[in-house]
């Protein structure tokens, strides 16, 4: 069986086709600009889903309000596992940025246990209280994002962007329609589809323009 | 904001959506058996994408061949740190397996750079070395399953099953399409599409049966 056998070539000639794909499927699609066109080439390369042309949404401060925080040692807490483990580290670790999930942490079970909220609400919770910048990359828990922007409403929150892509059909969409209704720098994929890889690759797709 | 929180209601809630959409875009939509059900419903839960209806295919004796090698304490081995992740390694401990991804392992670089080899390649011939059965979940690397069928085709692995869900553009449908045409018991997703959470999911909804 004949096959591509260098990860440098799969991905250069991974990102020509998603453009040639692009070209055929949607001829004149433009992108805003070279940092969207690499966030959603990326989110496509991760998912290989051309939905993604029109339903990731870019708020006009997020990719400057990111790169600022990741030039300022800002701490990444995620939602998920998946997603920490797809970002990365090397890169946050050159920055000089910190990473975590706390979902899984004992405290974090043991608060959402006492106020009967989602652990991911929790983890929101305990994060607030940690010093320094923070992003906040969501790619599974609706619960998260809701408490994350309840919490910076009432000034209980301080955070430079939300990587808002939750996927999923309980909330998941309603979720980020409310977070465009804020003043938070964010990215966020409209309706169901998202996911942990999905938010791994944004943020992986903006460290590769640093 | 008003959502609901409780976890266990997220869950049954977003599975009985994912019922009421097939049932809305694909009337008499009618899934082989339980367990394929739950494999696609579970796989339609973390991608939010209905397409896996179609593109998901099962070998007949997938489910059977999985089952069997995790009652065996077989070892998972997947192609990143991110299925691995999504994996539900709980269920997988208290059944006496085993779980690991060894692509980032210092000696898989290193075989890799000696071979001139991706490390998935690489990961792939290090397991087959070990003892014990062996599921292979790969949901990033064709190069991963075009090598676990080269061995497998010259007797110098044993394995029990593929989730093979390569996800992208440069060789994962063409790899997934020879799976098809192996004796090998595989889970593939047809075409570009796939993923390592969906590698994940597919793993979990088969725990969950059991």
């Amino acid at each position: 069986m004949e096959y591509i056998k260098n990860p440098m070539k799969i991905e250069e000639k991974s990102f020509e086709m998603i453009q040639d794909i692009i070209d055929e499927i949607r001829p004149g699609y433009e992108f805003k600009n070279n940092v969207e066109e690499k966030i959603i080439k990326r989110s496509i390369h991760t998912t290989a889903d051309f939905e993604y042309l029109d339903i990731l949404k870019i708020s006009d401060k997020a990719v400057e309000s990111i790169i600022d925080a990741l030039k300022n040692n800002a701490t990444v807490y995620t939602d998920t596992n998946m997603a920490l483990s797809g970002i990365n580290k090397k890169r946050l670790e050159a920055l000089g940025c910190k990473y975590k999930c706390l979902v899984a942490d004992e405290e974090t079970a043991k608060l959402a246990k006492e106020k009967s909220i989602t652990r991911s609400m929790a983890a929101v919770e305990i994060a607030a209280k940690e010093p320094g910048r923070k992003l906040f990359v969501f790619g599974n828990a609706p619960t998260a994002l809701y408490k994350a922007m309840e919490m910076k409403n009432s000034n209980e929150l301080e955070l430079d962007a939300i990587v808002g892509v939750p996927v999923g059909f309980v909330g998941a969409a309603e979720s980020k329609d409310e977070l465009e209704k804020t003043e938070i720098p964010y990215i966020i994929s409209k309706g169901r589809k998202g996911g942990s890889n999905l938010a791994a690759a944004i943020i992986n797709a903006i460290l590769y323009t640093m």
